[in-house]
């Protein structure tokens, strides 16, 4: 089962991919969509769009998994955040993926077991799980293979009877 | 200049595309994009995403216009509707439009001298500025309607010295 997490933002969006049995991860690949303030805000939402498009069709994930809330500090931030989700949910949909949301509290607990982990906690955790020898150098990036986690470990278990 | 308007919403998107010189107006095609509540978000996004991408496909417009804040009474339908912004905004600049943004209040301004005009008022006044004989059966595709018409008042004239 291959996981895509996406950490949205306007001005960085995090993606991390995830090979998972449910118990066991693996790291395929992470990184961090950037776009430029300078640009108009429909120029940036192209941009996250597109890439989040080409990351799913390199990657082929069986799945995805966003955070249902935002957390941003201002409205204004909070607002630019949703567009970008709303973009990043209808190109996984169009590739097919069904999206699911999890509340931060809820990424935190899965990975770090605290609802109220701070973001390096969560970074050392994505570490530990992905049995990786260095941590991911962007939080965005460890933020979306932290959702990606949540999403490893939270998905119903299909039970063959 | 023909002119995609669109007023966003999560269950009702309205679209209208005019015709238009600045001062003369025309009504090219006007509608209503329909989502379930019992859909999966995403899967409400893609309907919405994907239709409005024939839709640019079929009318090439010139430019595109979207209300630039929300007016919803409730957070959760705000999200919800930002979520869709996010969508058009996305489609029409993959289509190759730039996409401009209006308050409402300057859209109730330009079409109906009264930044604070009911709904019925913008709807009446849609209908004489675009010289119809019956007006536009749903409230969203006149409002998608009186978006357009906003943006071909205002947009900067081009004077040629």
């Amino acid at each position: 089962m291959r996981i895509l997490g996406i950490d949205c933002g306007s001005q960085f969006t995090g993606y991390g991919v995830i090979d998972t049995d449910g118990t066991r991860h693996r790291l395929v690949e992470a990184g961090v969509i950037r776009t430029s303030a300078k640009d108009p805000f429909s120029a940036r939402l192209l941009t996250i769009g597109s890439r989040l498009r080409e990351i799913a069709a390199e990657f082929a994930p069986d799945e995805a998994a966003v955070e249902d809330t935002f957390t941003s500090v201002n409205v204004r931030s909070a607002l630019k955040l949703t567009h970008v989700r709303g973009v990043a949910m209808f190109v996984l949909a169009e590739a097919g993926m069904e999206v699911a949301e999890y509340p931060p509290a809820q990424v935190k607990m899965a990975v770090a077991s605290n609802g109220r982990a701070e973001k390096e906690q969560v970074q050392w955790m994505v570490r530990v799980l992905l049995g990786l020898s260095e941590p991911i150098a962007s939080l965005d990036a460890s933020d979306a293979l932290a959702v990606a986690l949540c999403h490893a470990m939270r998905r119903p278990v299909k039970v063959a009877l």
